[in-house]
């Protein structure tokens, strides 16, 4: 079709939505905010923290790093590591953010996979770094990450310490313009099948992702996320998925902002107190740990609001995070979305919700936030409707979706199919738009016909008393294609088995919550069920296990 | 530079930034809530709204348009008017927001020079069309929009009234992808030199401001402008710069809308009552004209917020507003810049503060919003200091500027110089990046070397309890290059002449406030200062008025 275009490309392109941009609004909305370090205790106001994005600019660029170049940070969270978020890919390089929780054969081939030039390594890194140095075909200079004020000597050679490299270097930066297009940060997904792969994402769709999560993050009443007078802690890494990308939208919107070292609940109760922070986000398990703390009990923390992802929020955390005080809400999306698709939204009448309305509404994957098209589809690729019943795949449309794999081509993850990308989850939308989902395509159990969530089945077995934890998964079955094994670990002092768990779900069964083929054939007492690197519970694993 | 591009560019823009796109999460936040018309108390869920687009966009090309084919609208502030704001350019069509406050002949001018092809008028509007039809050279159809349920017969020929064509059309239209780089709107400036000049703007600049806006319009809490609870009313014309690009930050957000119809302050003061509006934007003289409104003194506005913009919001009409409970707040921007760059921004201690301090930060031209890059240039083009004191011209950079005037590659009215946008006016930034304009950049009176902002001098003579209102221009002057003369109005009653008003202004030079070179020559009292047809007082008319 002809629409009226008047300009060529690279006139309508002369304002590129890029990283630095994001910076331009930061400092003349923060006021004396300030930026924390919990590693170290230093601070910065945002002035000195764009003034060090430019030392570390100039830095990066006395070390021989070139636009194109990728240049890999391996480090807990730090305003350093904001620093990185902003200056490597401001000079057109890209930011490597490597997942440091992988095991060290595939740290190496992630760094080598994605051809890292520069490495910025913290001290407890170095020793991995020093050891696998010779495998490591790419890397030509190490810069020491150090947390001490006076660092300690470094396994192996580097061309200084963070800290005395910026002192050195110039503070102001003229940073270039480029093509938004342009590569912006790679890191690699922990799929369960394969080797890592690497997503990677460009300043526009990075740009793009920021606004829309500043445009909602704070419209609704009872979840005002992100406020001027907001502080902003974040508990998911910041080498996964740039710790969901709001770590960019705070520092446009110029809030405080608290990064917390690495995740020790006394640490993170303590910076909750004493940074009096507002915000943050994490995967369930980090919460749960963080409630169970000893140090927890003597806190308060009402008013603290949290966003969960990663993997689905139970009633039950729900309800105990609710109890404390804690305002919690659920965000979803994955690594090849940037990751942020939908958050919770808040009916207007939330004040008047009872608890148990309140708890349905909090634990729902949430409304797709602007610019993102989500709809559920059905095997063959039909809409279904927004009714809350009808289970589909989950498919997007947004401008901040992976565009593939780095160097991989040949996709396997994920799916892109007349320009939607299927995500592999599957799930229900009601008439608000809310999505919730209801298990990965893959572990949906496939039995006598009929589609069942394990999801649903791990949430009904979690709710016997002796159950602390349970998995389900999906076995061939010859007769019925496939049939619900559970794997479960028991709260201390007591018991539980098989006979014991079908009782406790045919009590559903009668109450018509699940057919009577979704009670699983064996119910195995483990220690501790086996996870990913980022604490997912990995089925795969369980699944190679239980077919033993 | 060689940044790392992996995706040529069809593939990186395979999800272009498109105004349908800012549809997806209306009604996902709009819950209930309404759109509304002030000009036939006829209200809208957003479901039905978006339905009502679709069905526009049917209508539209069953009445032939095209992709690429402009169609103009003459219209007061309707909800349909919001309806073809989306509509018309999601088709791939261009919408041009006829300025129907324009002369009738330049009326014609701008409709056949923007070669608009389908017109949709109200019945106010028709009557000057049959007159000027065989004027429009381009136009090939007209539909009738009419405030009554049975339309009045028309005074030409059309292809019928909005309503019933809009119930003959299918609910349901496929909204195609096209490249964002696709005009949407296009306006005309009413520059006070030469003929209207076409400000057009793209789907990509439409969809980039609207984030912009809703990015930073909620996270103040002495300023949250848009909230999920707010209830928004224009009283800013739709065909000005759409409303200040507002109306799409609304929808995007599914806030409560209410579109006034024509500006009676009766009407808009009873909308504000009936429909509890949270936050409108203005021009002051609308503002005013409410203030002083007899319906006025018996209502309670207190906590209705305003931001003000087109013209600089004095300290007097800012005091008046505070006095009333009003919040105001003040935005900068013109109609080449989409418009807004810049909106008042509350320090996080706003609530400490005085009246008078709240007045200076609330008359000041705000900070700018995320991706506006603003600076300030002096005469050589080097950037000025943020010292609050340094004046100099506002330069800009920003994704949503016009990229020249339709059909008129011969720019006059901006200049881009370096990728810069020079805006015309001067101004100051002080160091918590807030800007202060301080007059145009022809409107300075440059006298004996120095530049004298004739603002400050319209303002100070203001403040003579006898001026009602004062425009200060320069006229040419053999000696000083150029003196200052000022017009005034006088309040019912009173009296002022020359004496009178240069002992005033002796004060302000003891005071230091000013140097006495800001005297002026000449002070003539008239009944009116001529103004332009969207309010702003006529310097260029009142210099050759003055020169005579």
């Amino acid at each position: 079709m002809s629409v009226k275009i008047l300009k060529p490309a690279e006139e309508a392109y002369q304002f590129p939505l890029l990283i630095k941009q994001l910076l331009l609004s930061s400092e003349r909305y923060a006021g004396d905010n300030e930026i924390v370090g919990g590693n170290n205790g230093r601070r910065y106001r945002y002035s000195e923290f764009i003034e060090r994005v430019h030392r570390l600019a100039d830095m990066l660029t006395n070390a021989g790093v070139k636009a194109g170049d990728v240049v890999a940070v391996l480090d807990w969270d730090t305003p350093r590591y904001l620093e990185c978020f902003f200056a490597i890919p401001m000079i057109g390089a890209v930011l490597h953010t490597v997942n440091v929780r992988l095991p060290p054969e595939q740290i190496v081939y992630t760094m080598n996979h994605a051809e890292d030039k520069l490495v910025l390594a913290h001290d407890d890194f170095l020793p991995l770094l020093a050891k696998v140095q010779s495998d490591l075909t790419t890397v030509t200079g190490y810069i020491q990450l150090s947390d001490s004020a006076t660092p300690p000597p470094a396994p192996l050679t580097t061309l200084g310490d963070y800290e005395t490299l910026l002192a050195q270097a110039l503070p102001e930066f003229d940073f270039p313009d480029f093509d938004e297009r342009a590569v912006a940060t790679v890191f690699y997904t922990t799929g369960t099948t394969g080797k890592p792969k690497g997503v990677y994402f460009t300043h526009r769709q990075l740009v793009l992702h920021t606004m829309s999560l500043a445009a909602t993050m704070s419209i609704n009443k009872d979840m005002q996320l992100m406020q001027a007078s907001s502080v902003y802690m974040p508990i998911t890494p910041m080498f996964h998925v740039h710790a969901w990308g709001v770590p960019y939208a705070a520092t446009m919107l110029g809030v405080k902002q608290v990064y917390p070292g690495r995740y020790e609940p006394a640490t993170l109760l303590k910076l909750l107190v004493t940074e009096k922070v507002t915000f943050s986000h994490c995967v369930p398990t980090i919460l749960q740990m963080i409630l169970s703390s000893e140090q927890a009990k003597a806190i308060d923390l009402s008013g603290w609001q949290v966003l969960i992802g990663g993997s689905a929020l139970t009633a039950g955390l729900a309800r105990a995070a609710l109890a404390r005080g804690i305002q919690i809400y659920t965000g979803y999306g994955m690594s090849e979305t940037c990751p942020i698709l939908s958050t919770t939204w808040m009916p207007l009448n939330a004040a008047d919700l009872s608890e148990d309305e309140q708890v349905a509404v909090r634990i729902k994957t949430g409304c797709p936030v602007p610019l993102v098209n989500m709809r559920i589809i059905d095997e063959r690729g039909r809409f279904l409707p927004h009714d809350g019943e009808s289970m589909g795949e989950v498919v997007v449309r947004t401008p901040w979706l992976t565009q593939g794999y780095l160097h991989d081509p040949e996709q396997s993850d994920v799916l892109w199919e007349n320009g939607w990308m299927h995500t592999g989850d599957v799930g229900t939308i009601d008439a608000s738009y809310t999505l919730q989902i209801r298990d990965r395509i893959k572990d949906v159990i496939k039995t006598g016909g009929e589609w069942i969530s394990s999801l649903d089945i791990e949430n009904l077995i979690s709710q016997h008393p002796a159950v602390e934890l349970a998995a389900v998964v999906g076995l061939p079955d010859n007769e019925w294609g496939e049939r619900p094994h559970a794997l479960v670990t028991v709260r201390a002092g007591m018991a539980v088995d098989h006979a014991a768990i079908v009782s406790h779900m045919q009590r559903f069964v009668e109450q018509g919550l699940i057919e009577k083929w979704a009670i699983p054939d064996s119910v195995q007492v483990v220690d501790e069920i086996p996870r990913t690197s980022v604490g997912k519970i990995d089925k795969k694993v369980i699944r190679e296990r239980l077919a033993k």
